[in-house]
């Protein structure tokens, strides 16, 4: 499918890699806002970010160019829809909003002032996920620059909440179904290991809460009281151990209910990806030795199994030294992430009836559960797939991993129920520290993905 | 024994009367220094109250009366010795350090400007433990300067660092032995109700300390790490579970191998209180529903039993909202309140062999144990409990109950071990509140608890 396509990929490259220093200083401008969608004294930048990519979008040529308000941070729309009805139209996904940074101490240069050393750009943002946003435009500038035109419709769709919970984005992707419309959607959102790149097949859903546990109107002083007042931490301590049988399996009843088994092929393709993916989780986490249940491997429990974790937990003195009270109250934070088929809200409902069972005389408890999202699976194979994978080798010279990602993203089950949009995802970054501090892209990357998008949407043009 | 010691009795209290305007007003005064020992920003405070009270022991004629350093905050000391040798020798014990004030909002006058409303002195220290140095100061005023002389032997022994601790007693116990040498302690600091005064005859021991579990070098993404990363939260759920067994026994191997059954006179005492101490424990607690091993009474497990109380927990995150990680560390403090005759050194070896059985290749477990104190045992019966019963019928006009109280004394234990002294309490407060919001003094027990001393020092000279 390649011959036709070669001479505008090339001219496209080379207007890339002639711009190259142009490209650079405009990723560290972007770079340089510190658009943090969680922190509300930030809401100015966030926008200005937005404002920014929108005039940056009109430059390159894009149509329809604008901030969209969602209720929250807006939403960046353009689009470049000249190609023809024979030609697919894509929604590309990323989002220009950014973790907050601290703890700011640990960052080795000023989190928005982009700094290269040792080969890497360090900011905050720079993987996750300006990258994603950023290579998109320039692959789309070089080509439009070079050849006039692009090889397929674009519809470019920048969320500014993503790191602070989308809560919009329901709302806002029903009532923008039409302008949204499109064939495949491209996930840019996630990153490359520096030696292989990525793909994402599957990503796990989510359903989150809170339990609080009542007991005295007051701290009571544990001298006049131990002995003959229920200690609230006590009972949440027998709550989140009952969580979990003693190999690890989920005690909330019917939880596994819904959990659809790998098939023999999913199964062969984890067993390949085993020894790689272990050392990358190794060096992400310095954890050497994992835990969980007997039952599965390792990357099953990690992507296809559903997990329940109790990811803060809280009640009575936490000072330094001790004080010795019997706490009014304590309580814990709990996630679980979901596999097909299960149905958040289902699991919700069960969670909630396996708090009931904890109902005591001598303490209350409250629940609440959050808004979940499901399981979601993107493309794994087919046209869209192979498209993408010949520009991999391309330009990395090998194929993308295909992997399931034991993480969550929401606006993704939100776009495959609302749209019924197929998703193939693949990251223009290459680099870590998306969360934490000295967030990087690994520099040489920079070009290597630029020329990969270039040659992705010149593939994925060929397909219809 | 009280014939020929009621005129002077009499003369005493007769000259408390007199000065009861300037005795209130000396005791506004000393409430509005804020000696809160545990702030270190109080610490000239702490000092300023001490002044304030060497001042005034001096002033009332005791003698070789200093602030004597301790290594945090002074001990204030004083003493009137001319009684004779055939006098007991009494050491009087209360302290001058109050607690912090927090939350101030629920105050509804300022913690140091004392206020008078519906009959009670409200103030932080006008409890605990004011009362015990202002009123025992106020009754051997009336004493010395009404007939020139003391009944008994006095030195008189006020503290700087209860509140915080009493970290620097030990080594100033050991090293002022002879300055500190009696025949009998009396330990102001507790209350009396106002309708019951009330004797303590036993404290309970304390072992505390802190248990953290961690995992990961850094929070980890409970996407990515959900389940294969062991938590650390669940853990330290599973441990906090494992602390009792479903009727509320304490599972540390052991822990119940040296506690004393109460004989049959205690347990008689305790049947004839339970109704109205129960009542009282209501009202202070607000709790209807109480807990605990069905095999003993409210009051001995209250009292007699000793407990294992989780007084904090943490990890993970803490804030509003979710946050889907894997804690680097979780933890909690614990304490257990001992009865006779359990040692704390092996408790703390017992607990710490507990902890060893929860040991994992996932996770690293560190036990911190700080130093403990042994129960108590006071004087419940024998001379120096009628004479000071005598007194409380002739102010009171009832015998004071005799209870066993729940809390721990450390210093109780020091003065015991150390000085071989025999121990009897009473308070010269009658009110609540010593550690939250809007402490209080009741006003028509300041004369009364004052006359109550008075009358003590008296009887308690008969008897040796």
């Amino acid at each position: 499918m390649t011959n036709n396509t070669q001479p505008t990929i090339k001219k496209s490259i080379e207007h890339a890699h002639d711009n190259h220093e142009a490209y650079l200083n405009g990723f560290k401008e972007l770079l340089s806002i510190p658009s943090i969608s969680t922190d509300p004294s930030f809401k100015d930048e966030v926008g200005r970010a937005a404002d920014w990519i929108v005039a940056e979008m009109e430059r390159i040529g894009l149509k329809n160019c604008r901030a969209i308000p969602s209720g929250g941070h807006p939403v960046v729309y353009g689009e470049w829809l000249e190609a023809g009805d024979d030609k697919p139209t894509i929604l590309v996904y990323a989002h220009y909003d950014v973790q907050p940074v601290d703890p700011l101490e640990l960052w080795d240069s000023p989190p928005f002032e982009p700094t290269i050393r040792d080969g890497r750009i360090y900011a905050r943002g720079a993987i996750d996920d300006k990258a994603g946003v950023y290579v998109n435009l320039k692959a789309l500038e070089s080509i439009l620059t070079a050849t006039g035109e692009l090889p397929v419709n674009v519809k470019v769709f920048f969320e500014g909440e993503e790191e602070s919970g989308s809560i919009n984005m329901e709302p806002f992707v029903k009532q923008h179904k039409d302008l949204l419309k499109a064939d495949l959607l491209i996930l840019s959102d996630a990153s490359h290991l520096e030696d292989q790149p990525m793909m994402i097949t599957s990503v796990r859903g989510i359903v989150d809460g809170e339990v609080v546990v009542t007991g005295p109107r007051r701290d009571l002083h544990s001298g006049t009281f131990g002995g003959i007042v229920h200690n609230p931490i006590h009972h949440v301590a027998e709550i989140i151990a009952s969580l979990h049988d003693e190999d690890e399996h989920i005690q909330v009843p019917g939880f596994y209910d819904d959990v659809r088994p790998l098939n023999p092929n999913q199964l062969e393709e984890q067993k390949r990806q085993e020894d790689v993916r272990r050392k990358v989780l190794e060096e992400q986490s310095g954890v050497r030795n994992f835990w969980g249940t007997s039952d599965y491997s390792l990357l099953e429990r990690a992507t296809a199994q559903p997990t329940c974790d109790v990811n803060g937990v809280y009640g009575g003195y936490q000072g330094p030294g001790g004080k010795t009270v019997i706490p009014a109250r304590a309580g814990f934070k709990v996630s679980m992430r979901l596999v097909a088929d299960q149905d958040p809200d289902d699991i919700s409902r069960k969670f909630e009836a396996f708090m009931k069972g904890f109902e005591v005389d001598t303490l209350a408890i409250e629940l609440t559960m959050h808004q979940g999202s499901w399981p979601t699976q993107l493309l794994a194979e087919g046209p869209e797939v192979e498209a993408v994978q010949e520009a991999f080798m391309a330009t990395w010279g090998k194929q993308a991993m295909l992997y399931r990602s034991g993480g969550s993203v929401p606006i993704m089950a939100l776009f495959q129920s609302e749209l019924d949009l197929p998703i193939i995802t693949f990251s223009m970054g290459t680099g870590d520290n998306g969360h934490s501090p000295n967030e990087y892209f690994v520099l040489e990357h920079f070009s290597r993905n630029i020329d990969l998008a270039i040659h992705a949407y010149h593939y994925l043009a060929e397909i219809k």
